[in-house]
């Protein structure tokens, strides 16, 4: 299988470890024989149809954090693109940076690679949140392969658990803490009693907020996973526009404090049903499975045999999310072993 | 597919309610058209090649508690081995109660229909716990598919959660609360500051606890459940005599109360990994995912890529455990698909 990494950030370094340390086990247990033909970032990118080295993609990022660095083959300016216009490859990892305005140009890179019948695995939840419907109907129409686990809580594998593990259930809806660095900031208020503004900074300071933390304390992030959840799972058709968004700035200490006292905790709470789309602080009881600390992740999943099922995992990461992305790269080599 | 439903207990009572309710569904969504052709109880079966009713099986059952009372084909006094023995059916649907001393006559139906070739789907841990590999070489070396999720954690999926969802990762171990009741006693002593002996009087009359406890409270029952994970997760071959147990009757509220005051529960908690199978009481953390209350399950698989991932469900009752059976019958036609 010839695969092309567009984007060579953490996920896609991290896709790239993960295959060189599972090389042989992936031949042996899979029958699945990967050379990474093309990666690109912002530099340019490297291109050798025989398959690049894997360890000297990792240590070209490493050493000049470019990509077009790449001895012999690497291209500057060489752009994904064009990459995706004229490299032969079998599957697509898409895992440039997430744009929830727009969700270009991963969009467009992965609609040209699935019009050519070729499949695509993705992390990226931009395009997720705004074309899923036409992205998939693109794969189905040209028989192609489109997974995208890694999409929605990192390691924790929500989608693929619905639609497998859960076979022959009625699935009613999907309750889920889908943001590690909320969840962080108010596990830690509820621990130590401090304010949203303190916490948020320290947080920052860790390296868990980012500088701009806007798409996770606003409920963003956790609404364009609840939309890719809503479609994925409950086969709604729509959009992060649908979503009713509520973020965790307003919460207080004090309001923490109350719900402490009658056995609850506050959580930012994403639900995906028929009639509800929204992402807001909800009480929980403690001894509850939303009752996680930390920057774990979680989703509940009603049906109507199993009852409520849940499934609790690191939400981000590099090699935790390149861990989904390696699931489903995985389970296209066994479809198309199907074919 | 035509099935042989062995126990009409409340699994199997569930089966038969669930694949009449999901009739429709199953041959539309996975062309799963399903008939049972043999039950069997204690009172003897009722066959019929043609397929059964299935609200006369469930009518039959609720009005007399005998099999054999279905009209003009029950047969009193016809046991199990002789159904195997004589019945044509696809799947045998393995669901009488669990022997953990000697796993029979369980264990023999099972082999005896897997080296005919044909597939079986079960929920008796007896013959898991005792017999695993021979039951797994006789399903391969006959080509047929043996399934079992609904031995462990009824309808908490794990067995194939850690088969499939976590493809590409290494397991090193997994934890687990595999049983609701000593969940549910431990819970409410927590809760309520309660005495060991008081709270299992309580469960008892609730229906939670059984007349007779010891299978779960001394560990007997989650002991078996670590047996088929170690054998079936990890690919160890061992025996329910490999476990070490120790159960929840010698814990007092006091240690509980000293626990909770340093943020942790006592939870009966089941471990197996490459060089440990055990189930004892341990300290969790507030705030982790294995502090849930009430008769819930959880088991958590350590890996070397996506880190520490959890399920949690529902770990016994009728319809439940049905759900992780019809999960399995999909599964088997999928791969009968494929052959």
């Amino acid at each position: 299988m010839k695969l092309c990494i567009l984007g060579f950030g953490a996920v896609g370094m991290g896709v790239v470890k993960v295959l060189s340390m599972k090389n042989d086990m992936l031949i042996d247990k899979y029958g699945l024989d990967i050379s990474v033909v093309a990666v690109t970032d912002r530099s340019g990118a490297a291109v050798n149809p025989e398959g690049l080295d894997l360890q000297l993609l990792i240590e070209t990022k490493e050493n000049t954090n470019k990509i077009s660095d790449y001895p012999e083959y690497g291209v500057p300016g060489l752009d994904s693109a064009e990459v995706v216009e004229t490299v032969e490859f079998d599957c697509l990892v898409e895992v440039t940076p997430t744009n929830i305005d727009h969700g270009e140009p991963a969009n467009t890179h992965m609609m040209e690679t699935l019009k050519k019948g070729r499949d695509v695995v993705t992390s990226n939840k931009g395009p997720l949140s705004l074309y899923f419907s036409e992205l998939v109907e693109t794969a189905n129409s040209n028989n192609a392969e489109f997974k995208y686990e890694a999409s929605v809580g990192g390691a924790m594998p929500i989608i693929n658990f619905a639609h497998n593990n859960l076979a022959g259930n009625n699935i009613s809806s999907v309750l889920g803490i889908l943001n590690g660095t909320t969840n962080y900031i108010l596990s830690r208020m509820a621990n130590e009693g401090s304010s949203y503004e303190q916490t948020l900074k320290e947080a920052q300071e860790l390296g868990i907020a980012e500088t701009d933390p806007t798409q996770d304390v606003e409920g963003i992030d956790a609404a364009a996973k609840i939309v890719i959840l809503a479609n994925s799972v409950l086969n709604r058709n729509v959009t992060i526009k649908d979503v009713h968004m509520e973020g965790i700035t307003n919460i207080t200490p004090e309001s923490i404090e109350l719900a402490k006292k009658e056995g609850f905790l506050i959580k930012l709470i994403g639900e995906a049903s028929n009639n509800n789309l929204e992402v807001a602080p909800r009480l929980v009881k403690e001894g509850s499975p939303f009752a996680v600390d930390g920057t774990l992740n979680v989703a509940t999943v009603m049906t109507d045999l199993a009852d409520d099922v849940t499934v609790v995992g690191k939400g981000a990461g590099s090699i935790e999310t390149a861990s989904a992305i390696l699931s489903d790269i995985i389970c296209v080599k066994k479809s198309r072993n199907q074919d």
